[in-house]
């Protein structure tokens, strides 16, 4: 007998029909001699709805209020989903955020979860119900109701799973796994049967939507078994598992494209001390995320003696408006002659563990994108990532040149 | 400086517009130097659309996750509404029963609120915010959420301004008052200007819909001032107080049409004692209210030796089935030979505090009825009501004769 935590994303809730197969399922699983914790998500459709209606009353609405807002949507699927359990004969208990004290910090929109008192799910199973947890939310310590960020449900689900000392966390959603890249761009790209937890956090980070980061992030960290498969089929997904475990060790194990980037650079900067620190931390001050950074010889003069050096970096698209304010004040304060924006690129990457021993992964990506006559703009590595900046209109062309030249094809 | 409560109900609450008119009256209050703490409904519509979700699941949704649904209707318009006077460059917190402590019975879907901790929302009242409170809900001692019933936002709204001492308790709603009776059926009904907590009672519990009757019973204990007024206009409504503050002393102020009774007769019970506890005890194990009752020898033999009786009384329409099936496990050992039931009945009222000094208030009533030809089926009395069971057809015909009788119209 095993304890396997199911999550179910707003498709596979999207309407009562599909509920009904959710409970099928969890109730299958429960018949199979499991016992079984449900996360759900807010029905398809339903968070934009309701934070809809806040934006129309308000351009810059209260995120306190947001979140207690946007919560009701995940805690009517697990009402009734709990339901349609019941309907079919099962026995079935609902638990919103603060009903299993899921404690977080008060980072409205986006909070962390700090800790789950997972007792009282404990004795809904103890007593042969299936749990149903709303997902997506949490409590700080004065009571109010936070929600995790979009995706949010996949963390619920695995820090639930962490909590409850689960062996299997299973993620279901409309696709059947995590593909070597993104199908639509690639017919040829192929279901990925396991990877490990830091390649998952490099493709999730990297604009594969399939699982919320800071889930792979506490799956990591607590070593939660998660599977990514889908709702509408029963064929097995992607285990996301310890590194160990992820036998087959592969290059270069995906392709990942990442278009909500914007890039930055201020020209003709002073190249002395302290002026690189001036920027980024006025950006953190505003807490906006840098992603790329590079720090060139101008080819620029600033007009003043001594050398000038162009700071480049990519931000969020999202938060290009604030970077604009905060580049335009610290500008002339760094010896800053201009501000250029760009919203026209993309981040394409290459992850991989076998990068960690194989040389020349990098070289050979470079050489694949130029053969295509693509010029690279930025260029950022980790241990088991190499991610370039290119031009949008070579979004599609440098993931396919990448997928075919690394053989991840079927 | 007074502390005034504004209950807004699900008509008043229908679409953001109308929020924006529920923010505007309660900045307006608080612009006049007043605290101001709203109770808000779910918009109109949505406690319906809910439900009906759950009834297509399954024909006897379990109560605990009806409870956690329906309780998400208030919970959005408390953030709306929130967010709308925050829009407006108001201060608002938006609180749900369990941030407030509004605590329960667990009796889903009608409990019954117990205590209030009131210091969250003073501290929000010290802050200088306008409080907005989900109405309809409740927590029960093991953090399950609970509601109220239908109409449930009055009493949330009496029961806060009980908690925090206020000065008034305003409901807000889509007529402007407490009528003599319901303006559909007699175009020269009126508006009541006072009305004694006592009459309001009897009126609430008659069919006259304008506040939840369990309300009305929290505001007497407490003594909180209500006033019941149309959220779309500002002319004065009608005020539920203390009976000596409710002036002019009426002998009738109003009268009532409950639609919502039905009659069951059991015929040839055996005239013994400890017949009539077996039959009510059996439906009031089961939670069946019962009004009406009454006790008459019996036109029928049961065909026993010694006299037998008939026992007719009056249940809510929607608890006939079980009361069907309870009288069908009691029928045989109480001597009956047969069970009645009809639906096709109403009761119409006659309330007024100055009944208890008036002989032949009901000598009237029944007079009037009888002019016009209405058979009288059943009869209850209080010190301030007399209530007839009629035909369903006699329905209008008999409010209108005793709003004329009695003199109550414009």
């Amino acid at each position: 007998m095993a304890l396997i935590v199911q999550k179910y994303g707003g498709t596979s809730v999207g309407s009562l029909e599909r509920m009904q197969n959710v409970a099928a399922r969890a109730r299958k699983t429960q018949e199979q001699g499991h016992r079984v914790v449900l996360i759900v998500s807010a029905m398809a459709g339903e968070t934009n709805r309701l934070l809809g209606m806040a934006h129309k009353l308000t351009p810059l609405p209260d995120a306190r209020e947001l979140d207690a807002l946007a919560a009701t949507g995940e805690q009517v699927s697990a009402a009734l989903v709990a339901l349609a359990i019941q309907a079919q004969g099962g026995k079935a208990k609902s638990f919103l955020g603060h009903q299993l004290k899921i404690m977080t910090d008060s980072a409205y929109t986006k909070a962390r979860i700090l800790a789950i008192d997972a007792g009282r799910l404990h004795e809904a199973l103890d007593s042969g119900a299936i749990g149903v947890v709303a997902g997506f939310q949490g409590v700080d310590d004065a009571g109010n109701i936070t929600t995790l960020g979009r995706g949010g449900s996949d963390t619920s689900a695995v820090a639930v799973a962490a909590a409850l000392g689960a062996d299997a966390c299973e993620i279901y959603t409309d696709v059947d796994g995590v593909y070597t890249t993104d199908p639509n761009i690639c017919p040829s790209a192929k279901k990925i049967d396991k990877v490990s937890y830091e390649e998952m956090l490099e493709l999730a980070s990297l604009g594969a939507k399939v699982l919320q980061i800071r889930s792979v992030e506490v799956a990591m960290k607590y070593q939660v078994p998660v599977e990514v498969k889908s709702s509408f089929s029963d064929t097995p997904g992607t285990w996301v598992v310890r590194e160990d475990e992820a036998l087959e060790s592969t290059v270069v194990r995906g392709v990942a494209l990442d278009k909500n980037e914007a890039r930055v650079m201020l020209v003709g900067c002073d190249d002395k001390p302290g002026v690189v620190a001036k920027i980024f931390g006025a950006l953190a001050d505003q807490h906006i995320a840098v992603d790329m950074i590079i720090q060139s010889p101008s080819r620029h003069s600033n007009g003043r003696n001594g050398p000038s050096v162009d700071v480049t970096f990519t931000v969020n698209k999202s938060d290009l408006e604030r970077t604009k304010l905060i580049v335009a004040g610290v500008l002339e304060s760094v010896g800053g002659t201009a501000a250029e924006y760009d919203e026209n690129v993309v981040k394409v990457s290459i992850v991989g563990l076998g990068m960690r021993s194989h040389a020349g992964v990098a070289a050979k990506m470079f050489a694949l994108l130029a053969k295509e006559g693509v010029n690279i703009q930025a260029i950022a590595t980790s241990e088991i990532r190499v991610s370039c900046l290119v031009e949008s209109k070579y979004a599609e062309l440098s993931v396919r040149a990448l997928h075919d030249g690394f053989e991840l094809g079927a």
